[in-house]
């Protein structure tokens, strides 16, 4: 059974993303879904069930543990509201159980929100260093993020020919893209000079190559289609979802022939996106896509295993310029995570965010001209765990 | 839309409660999946979708903070795998979620499945130590959850005649039906005196009104009930669910009037509950339940919310042995929370576990009579959020 078409989102909202030390976690959660209620033409009391994506609860503001984190802000109570957390994934989860829950008949109109607080911690207690402490696995064999994404770099660059000159050029892009985006947190352009003498963080990885630490909140507003039109007439489509769990913290690094050059949870969740909206040749059939560009090489990788080029291809794209707002399949017209930031839990519902908006046509300069099919993409995990939504117009 | 026999759990499993330093969380995850998996005549590899309970992942192994730590274990990979995290309703919205998923229609065999692993901690990095120290806002305010609950103990003595006596009931009730349940942590009769004798630990609880701190987990296999026969012909069905969010951490000290006598996120999530299964008069319809009783007080208050009883009237319940296994509504013949212990993630699907096996009759010496429909319940957060089920036969 395919879900294509059968749920509608009405209303989307996003605070700034930043550094939000004016904003408190609950009211991120209040503008991000006020925005979206506004739009969907509802008061929040006409909600019958939410989810909450949250990933790092205990990484400073102790928020985000349950659905209450969610309900208290918004005075959601007396139904049910859930909290979903799978590492980057974990909006495009909450996104996907909310679209579950109107397909089973036992909700009726649902939102999903996904928040991450992660500048009010001290330097002295960063994320690393709490991760580091507390014995995660991935942190216990000197592991970090950039380090673990950056062997996958290398190993691009060994097969393939990827150049340092290729990933900065993500960054080039996406920064460039930014300046059009009010809610980046960055919106400043760079040279590929700048971005390739920026300091070194895991060999290839320069700091023009690292998204940085955010704050944040987006939020979506759904009922199924037939009930759309009630609420909000410029509704946008959901054309397919995937999510799949691909590996553990370590089968990178156990599985013999395992060859770092691709994100099985990437290429699984495309998988089951596709076969729901129907699209059998990505590169020409999505117009624009939001992937997780956490790290500037995810994001070529990411072409690879979306099916946007062949494998080995994607250094093709960037160099020619293929993915920028210009280009014949524009990538991450946001900015991305790269400019965006990258509030764990928040940032996929920040995708479609910008995927809704961008199909109703409203997003003022930064507009791209097709945008009947729009895809947003998370990897987490490191390599775990992936989401895939596509979004199209009615 | 009523969910009503639309589900059907075709296998559960659990492991022993206690203190399992012998087993890692991943050893559990695949000791409680594996017996459901024998039980519903069906190999891992034919889960399509599964959903992982877990609320305190911090607590010591840094385990289940996504769906990663469910699918690994038990090789679970290249399917979604969601994490769902709601205090002490965490197992029962893993649960609930999944069910949605199966009417939905986007998936045909799921798995839910509750764990905690909470004694693999050092003694000086006791849970409640590393929640005041990162800032949970219950512990900075000087609450610990003995301490919150307690008010309502008191308020329930001082308005309706309830004695510490009535509450040492409710340990000793339990306590006794624990030493015939193989999987609980204790298995000892104690007796009134004992418990009343017990360490004060936040007046009127003493430690015997207290549950221990427990490792566990529990799961089960469902699937939409056309299917169940084709599977194991003796499955259970499930009559209604219900989960709610009623309050946030600060409001019962907040609100005018409130008066610490119930808990609405009990009372709402039973109303859906009862709707959905059609049950109008609890008292006479539930054959037998398993209820939170992380406190002893909370027992009792919960036979009032449920509308076991009317309000002020659950010291009689406990006075006359209306909830022992000889009574006319059993509670907690597993030995409850306060025998079996409570791993937060795990303990509403260890519920579903006793439920389950009571209505298949298979529960060997502890085997009730009247086990046409059973309910089970938790509640969290305190207060916040709270879960309730109805399984009946088929």
């Amino acid at each position: 059974m395919s879900l294509k078409d059968k749920i509608a989102i009405i209303g989307v909202g996003s605070t700034k993303f930043g550094e939000n030390f004016e904003l408190s976690y609950s009211d991120m959660v209040y503008e991000a879904a006020h925005e979206a209620c506004v739009e969907a033409g509802i008061e929040l009391k006409s909600i019958d069930a939410a989810w909450l994506g949250t990933a790092f609860p205990d990484a400073g503001v102790w928020k985000g543990r349950s659905g209450m984190d969610l309900a208290e802000p918004l005075a959601l109570f007396n139904i049910p509201v859930t909290r979903v957390s799978n590492y980057c994934a974990t909006a495009g989860d909450a996104l996907r159980n909310a679209c579950m829950a109107l397909l089973s008949g036992e909700h009726r109109i649902v939102l999903a929100l996904g928040v991450e607080k992660l500048r009010d911690r001290s330097p002295r207690e960063s994320l690393v260093k709490m991760m580091a402490e507390h014995g995660h696995p991935f942190y216990q064999k000197g592991f970090t993020a950039a380090g673990t994404f950056a062997t996958y770099a290398t190993r691009h660059m060994h097969e393939f020919g990827v150049t340092r000159e290729d990933l900065a050029r993500v960054s080039v892009k996406n920064h460039k893209h930014a300046v059009l985006n009010p809610k980046a947190h960055y919106r400043k352009e760079i040279s590929l000079e700048f971005a390739l003498n920026s300091p070194m963080v895991a060999y290839p990885l320069g700091l023009m190559d690292c998204c940085p630490t955010t704050d944040g909140a987006a939020c979506a507003i759904l009922v199924r289609t037939e009930d759309a039109a009630s609420f909000n007439k410029d509704y946008v489509l959901i054309k397919g979802q995937g999510l799949s769990v691909s590996m553990g913290w370590d089968l990178p690094f156990h599985l013999p022939g395992y060859d770092f050059l691709s994100f099985r949870a990437t290429k699984e969740a495309a998988r089951m996106a596709y076969e729901s909206a129907g699209v059998k040749n990505p590169a020409k059939e999505i117009d624009f896509a939001e992937v997780h560009d956490c790290f500037s090489n995810v994001e070529l990788l990411t072409y690879e295993d979306l099916g946007f080029c062949a494998q080995g291809e994607s250094k093709n794209l960037i160099r020619e310029g293929a993915t920028t707002r210009e280009g014949r399949l524009p990538v991450n017209v946001s900015g991305g995570l790269l400019s965006c930031g990258h509030p764990v839990g928040a940032s996929g519902l920040r995708m479609i965010y910008e995927l809704t908006r961008q199909i109703q046509g409203k997003v003022g300069e930064r507009q791209l001209e097709k945008t009947r099919i729009g895809l947003a993409h998370n990897i987490g995990g490191p390599g775990a765990v992936a989401s895939v939504t596509i979004l199209g117009a009615k």
